[in-house]
Formats: structure tokens, sequence, C-alpha cells
């Protein structure tokens, strides 16, 4: 086991060595530094890469005698990650590699002139590397199930296919309902009441407050400036997230903040026992979403929630909000409006944008849709789902970065987090049956334990399922979401 | 040749990560994240060692013809550290870093408390050790010179006696006329001037835009804080400096900024073709500490330099600087009185701290100094060199942390360094002759395009020797550099 245990530290540490080396580029190292570092991340990653491969760590897996059930758990994990990274020839992973390359290159150009077909031909290429890429790695019954497990072990499409199926039935008519007047629309919220001057120094000290009361330890972990918020672990006692501020708009800054400390909180609360492990990790993306979504939308965006601030946030933004009442402050950050882009997408509409991804993702590898139908097929959905067309494939198609970085069967993983969230605060509200009190409170302990001990402190050791079954009894199911999106906004399509 | 080159770049990038790691250990890391944090640099170090040792690099080395100039450097270079690497075996290594370990913690404790005996066991076993290092490495005349060649490679100890000796007969008398008298004392600077109210941003903002005014380039680089300031590299292109800011006393931030500029302009200017090879770093520790300390001192604390300068000083710090001319904060910046604590040396009496430590090592080394006499020994040498006399260890023997960290042989490349950086600056105004007419125009491109050209450029392919017999056609000598002061500061002694 040592021999085993020595093998995969030092796998580890390269791999957290690199993740230091990503994050100092998205936040501080200067401009002239591009492509050394780009050089040296590959450097660890390849080295990690042939250590995992090498016959020392297989011989190591051979003989390790475990002696507990975490010895069990690493051994199960550890060759599982061996396989997988043995499947895919070092031919496949270069090819891809270099179509990346292209690809984010072509993606870039496509967008900044709005036209698709510059970036199609590299969408076929990563479409056809993909699918070579889904049987090497192998799967049950479609190659979009290889590609899911990547970022969602042991969930299947099928399972998927069934749960987003439910919750468009719902959704579809949910949003027509929130939306179809102008009155309506402004009924789910003043938006003006989070636009306004929100100073830059004010919204990082109120959130990183909030994110301290939530529980995230700042002596284990910092928040830094960058282009694209992210949260990133360099070991359990060191995570960290970045933040973007917008001095016009509370929102961005401010749930992100609570979003990322959301992802940094889970593996901050890692059993400190699987340090050096790949154990001490996010045992899915799902999983590791649900956990940023519900301190960000089921905390963040509850009325309780702004009981308790608002009285704090009055004082931090006395310009902005010196006349914000809970209640209107509730309304303004539930503000449902269909809109052309995801990450700009509210929290009832959120799911619909990956819906569709999911589906046209499925039918590029099916060969069921032409990549040049692409852009038509997206704004098809669009329009028929959330009511509005883009008019250009920079709105549309060409929105998202993911496909040109290869990461088909990612997009998914987005929506799993909201049900997943969703799942596990109606859990989580059997067991805390005061909860709101708690949350009006400011008391946010009690939620922070009962996350540490169901989800956060087994790392990998337990699946997404696992985790599931363990709390709710089932595995993945629209049902709760739906019923909390259901109670949190008929009150504004009532009258 | 290929092999060798992707063997050492992966070297390179394994070293520069490290790196990487420990200037965020020293900026931002949170506090919990150190026993990782260690843990982490101490695989990537090693990582390094073993890929040096490995058989790869030995019979890429052979195998390797070279084609160029560079390729033939790169192999001498290239072996020289691969046989000291092997020179010392493992035991001997781990067995150094467990007493740095020990002593380290010992003489924190020893310093705070002020007991000498609580160090010097520990001490005595770092000598033992060390003496075991030279044998592993080899030496001429004496075990001095294996660890002196560690740091400044090529250079006799020989050479550092014949050097110092020189220097002492010069500098001991020269203290004695210029601080003999609180009159004299008083006219080699007004030192109230330096000490006040310099506001932190302004600060910052002065002494960063000096240092761009030099050349430090911050598209490849940039200032952060750090309790102990210095300057690390992770490319040619990506080269940083940390600075500590005292708002009561102008000189640490404002010179510490320009000394670590000055290091970090060094690997700024390595040729960019030498970039991933062992090559591309500083080729001694005397050679870089002589690029800091001109830009600090031989151009940092000149009239001319003030002349240029002190309109925007006085317009930084106008509490502080309004009435100050640039003749007064020349005097100021050059103030001469001898002090206890090495770091916190005038230029004037630093090489005597230094030559101190040398004398000590050197017998400790020889055996010819019981460990226990060593605070007498310090203290005798303080008295009879520059005329006071330490009351306490922590202000006499226990004030550095070398020792504890196992540095026998590195004191003398910060004399070195004053020395080299005399010699460069002679040479370059024979070169250059108008140049106190450029430095009082600022104008230090034709200073650093010298600099470029003869010393930054070859990065490890011409040793210390190389660089000054090519520019000043002698080796290390100490005449120009007692030039240089008797010239700075004779007038202060007329009169």
């Amino acid at each position: 086991m040592q021999q085993l245990r020595d093998q995969l530290a030092r796998i580890t540490d390269l791999n957290h060595a690199a993740a230091i080396l990503e994050w100092d580029q998205e936040t501080y190292m200067p401009e002239g530094g591009a492509a050394s570092r780009a050089r040296q991340v590959a450097t660890l990653r390849t080295m990690a890469h042939e250590l995992l491969t090498s016959d020392l760590t297989a011989g190591a897996l051979d003989a390790a005698r475990p002696e507990t059930d975490v010895d069990q758990d690493l051994i199960r994990i550890a060759r599982r990650d061996l396989e997988k990274a043995t499947r895919v020839p070092s031919t496949l992973i270069n090819a891809i590699s270099e179509a990346q390359g292209h690809a984010k290159g072509a993606w870039q150009k496509a967008r900044a002139t709005n036209t698709f077909s510059v970036f199609m031909p590299h969408l076929e290429r990563i479409v056809d590397l993909s699918l070579e890429h889904a049987e090497a790695l192998g799967y049950d019954d479609e190659p979009y199930d290889a590609l899911l497990d990547i970022h969602e072990p042991d969930m299947k499409t099928s399972d998927v296919v069934a749960t987003f199926a439910a919750l468009k039935d719902v959704l579809v008519p949910l949003v027509r309902d929130l939306t179809k007047s102008a009155a309506s629309t402004r009924k789910t919220g003043p938006d003006n009441v989070v636009h306004g001057h929100f100073p830059h120094d004010e919204q990082w000290d109120f959130g990183l407050r909030v994110a301290r009361d939530f529980g995230y330890d700042l002596t284990r972990g910092r928040q830094d400036h960058s282009a694209h918020p992210f949260s990133t672990t360099f070991s359990i006692d060191d995570v960290r997230i970045t933040t973007r501020i917008d001095e016009s708009f509370f929102n961005p800054g401010f749930f992100g903040t609570l979003h990322e400390a959301g992802h940094a909180m889970y593996e901050q609360g890692i059993d400190p026992a699987l340090e050096r492990t790949p154990l001490a990790d996010g045992t899915s993306l799902g999983i590791h979403e649900s956990q940023s979504r519900m301190w960000e939308n089921q905390i963040g965006r509850s009325l309780p929630f702004w009981e308790h601030y608002m009285p704090s946030a009055r004082e931090a933004f006395p310009g902005a909000l010196a006349d914000v009442s809970a209640e209107m402050m509730f309304r303004a950050v539930n503000r449902v409006e269909p809109s052309l882009i995801r990450v700009e997408a509210d929290e009832v509409t959120y799911n619909l944008h990956i819906m569709l991804r999911f589906e046209l993702e499925r039918a590029m590898l099916a060969g069921e849709a032409a990549i040049g139908d692409l852009p038509a097929a997206w704004n098809d959905r669009m329009e028929a789902w959330l009511g509005i067309r883009p008019t250009n494939d920079a709105d549309g198609v060409l929105q998202d970065i993911h496909w040109s970085l290869g990461a088909l069967g990612y997009f998914p993983t987005y929506a799993l987090g909201n049900l997943i969230s969703a799942q596990l605060f109606e859990a989580m509200h059997r067991d805390i049956p005061d909860m709101d009190t708690h949350i009006r409170a400011g008391e946010f302990a009690p939620i922070l334990a009962w996350l540490r001990r169901n989800v956060h402190v087994w790392g990998r050791r337990r699946s997404a399922t696992d985790i599931l079954k363990a709390t709710c009894g089932t595995g993945l199911d629209a049902a709760p979401w739906i019923r909390y999106v259901k109670a949190k906004y008929t009150p504004y399509t009532i009258g």
C-alpha cells in the first residue's frame, strides 16, 4: 500500500502544481509569460500522465494489500483512472490536443466575425475525434456515454435523456407563464434594483463576508480577480476562488463569489486523510455544481437570506440599496427573463440552455445532424423553448468556448448540478426542519455540517449516485428541482 | 542534441514550476497551505534531481553531437551540473535536509531567546555535514573551495582571501575616518531626510517607475509584496520581484525595488535562444549581486540620479521631501554609520560584515575555531573593525538565517557582488564616457545595453571570471570598488 500511496502522492503533487501554475496564469502572470507557461503546464501534466500509466503504478496497484475501507476505495479509483488513461492512445491524445489548438483560434475568429463557417470544419474534426475518443474509452449504449462518463462517472446518457424530458415538459410552459407579458416579467423582479453603482471594494468585502459566514475558510483559501471566475484546489488546505466585479451590476460579482465559494467549501471539506490521493477531489462535476448552485441559488437567492443580509447590504451600498427591502431584493435577484446567452441566464431558464446543447451534441455524435445545419437547429430550439431567436451566431451557436476545447459531454453537468442541488436541499430540509429560521438568523453551520457529512467528506469514495441514494433514497431525479422552482415562482404567476 | 535538449527542458520546467510554487508561498498562499506546499515543492525538486541524474540524461549527454557554440556550452554546463549532482550521495542530501529542518527551528528559538547554546549543537552538525559535502564534491586546496564553488563557480577561496585582505587594509581606516566623530557622522548624510511619512502607494509607484525607467520590462515581470524581498525567474519572459514597504523609512522599499529589479533585468536579458536550458540562469551569485548592487548603489545612490529624480520625488512625497535638494537626498541615502546588523548596513561598512562571516566560516571548517567560541570571535571582530560591540547574540552571531539553512560559502558572494559591480562600472565608464550626463537625463538605455551585451545575454555560457576578463581585462579585483568608495566619500572627510 505504501508504495502505491507514494506513487499516487507524486502524481497528485504534479497535478496540483499544474493547477497552481494555471491559477497564476489567470490571476497575476504578466502577458509575456504565456508561451513558457503553456509549456510548463504541459510538462507537469504529461509527467503526471506518464507516472499514472507507468509500470510502476500498475505494479504497485497489483501488489497493494488493502487494510482499510479507504485503501479499498483508493485501489478502486486509482485502477479506474489508470484504465481510463491507458485506453486512450497517445497518438489520439496528441491529435485531440492539436485539433483543440486550431479550433480555439478558429472559434474566437468565427465569434468575432460572426461567421460559423470559419469554425465549422474544426467542429467537424472535434466531433470525429470525440467519437474516436469514445470508442477508445468504451461504452455500453452510445458514444455519448463515454464522454459523459469523463465528467460524470457512472451516469448514463439514457438517465440524462429521461430526466431532461421530464424537466422540459414542465419548464417550457413555466417559462411561458412567467414571462408571457411585460407585466408578469416585471412582476418576477424589479431589475433596476441590482443595476446601479456598486463600488468595487464594497462588493469584494460584502461577497467575501457572506462566503466566510457560509463557512469558506480563508485561512485555507483566498479570493483573487480573474477574467473568468473559477475555483481551484492546491490541497485540502489551500482551495482558492476568483471573481470578477462589475461596478454597475450587483449580481455577477456577488453571486459569482457565493458560487465559487460553494465549489471551494466542497473541496475544503474532504476528509484530510485522503490528502495526496486521487480520492481527494470532487466525485463528479454534477455534484460539484450542486454545491455551488445550492449556496448561490437555494440559499443566496432565498427570501430568508435577504431578510438576514439586507441591513448589511444597505449599509455596504447606501447609494444603490438605501430604499430596498428584503422582499424587493429577493425579487430582483430572481428575475426571470428569456435571454440568448447561457452565462447570463436566470435560474429558471438556465436548464433549457443546457438541454438544447445536450440534444445538439448527441445529434452531432450520432451523425443525425449535419454540422452545417447546427446554427438553424440551435435557433429553432431557442424559439420553440424560450420564445426568442438569435439574430446572429455569436449570440447563438458560437457563444460558448466548450466545443472548441473538445469538451463534448460537459454541458449536461451544469443542469445535473441544478437538479442535484434541489435533491440534496430537500433531503437536508427533512433533517433540518427549521432551516429557514437558521438562514434568517445567518446560521449556516448546520447546513455546512450536513453537506460535510453527506457529501464533502467522502471525496471520490462515493459516486454521485451513491451520494444521492444515501441521502435521498433515489438516483438522479428532476422532481425536487421542479417542486423548488414552482414553489419559488408560483407567487409571481398568480394574479 | 534534440534528445538532450528535451530532457533538459523538462528538468528546467520542473525547477521553474517549483519556483512558481515558492513565489506563491511568499506572496499569496493562505497560511493553511504551508504543509502541502512544502511537500509539493519537494516533489518537484526531487523529480528534477532524479531526471538530471538519470541514465537518460547521462546517455543523452554522451550521444549528443554539438553543432553550434551554444550546443558546446550546453553540454559543458549540463555535464558539470550532472557531475555535481551525482557526486553527493542521496543519504548525505537527506541528512543535510534533515539537519536544516532542525537547525532552522533551533536558530529561531535561539535568536528569540538570545541563547546561542540552543543553536550551537545544530551549527556543529551543519559544519560536520558541510565538510562531508565538500569532500563529496571535491576540492583542490581546502574544503571551503567546494562550498564556495556551489554559489560562485570557478572562484577559489585563495582569491577571496587575497581580495578581502586588500579590501580590509583600506576599509577599516576609511570607516574610522568617516565616523570618528559625531560631527563627521552627521556630515555623511542628514538621516532625518529619509525618515518621515512615505505613503505606501506612492512608494510603490515611485519605485516601480524608476525600475521601469531602468529597463525592467513589466510585460515580462511584476512586483508583489513579501516579508523578505526577492527576485525569481519562471522563464526569460516572466521574471518577478517582491518588495516590502516601510511607510516611516524611504530606503528599504525604494532601494529594495531597485536592487531586485537589477537582479530581474539580468535574467530578462538572457539570450532567448537559451530558454528551457540550464544556460538560461545567472552565471554566479557574485555576478547576480553585481547587477542588483550596480542599479541600487552606483546608479541609484549617485548624485546625477537624484539630480534627475528629485523633482519627481518631491512631487510623490510632498510631506517628507518638499524642501529636500538633490544634494541633500544624495547625502541622506549615503549616510555611513557602523551598525550591528548586516542587512541594515550602509554601502561602505557592508563588506566588513561579510568579511567577518567569511573568516569565521573558514575557521569553523578548518577546525580552527570551536563553535562555542564563535560569539566572542564575532564580537571581537566587530569591535576591531567597526568600533562597536554587540551586547547580545541576537544582534551578533545569531542575526542571519544562512547557517541554519546549511548555506556556508554563500556570504562572500554578497561582497563579491559589490566588488564586481565596481569593476564592471569602471569598464562601462570607459565605453560610455558621458555616463553621468545620461544618468542626469534619466537615460539608462546605454547602460542596460552595455550590461545586456557584456553580461546578461550570456547566461551561464560565460563564468564570472570570463565576464570580468572580457570587460575589465582582469579577474576579481578590489581596486575599482576602493576607488569608487573613496571618490564618493572623500568629500565628506575633508574639512
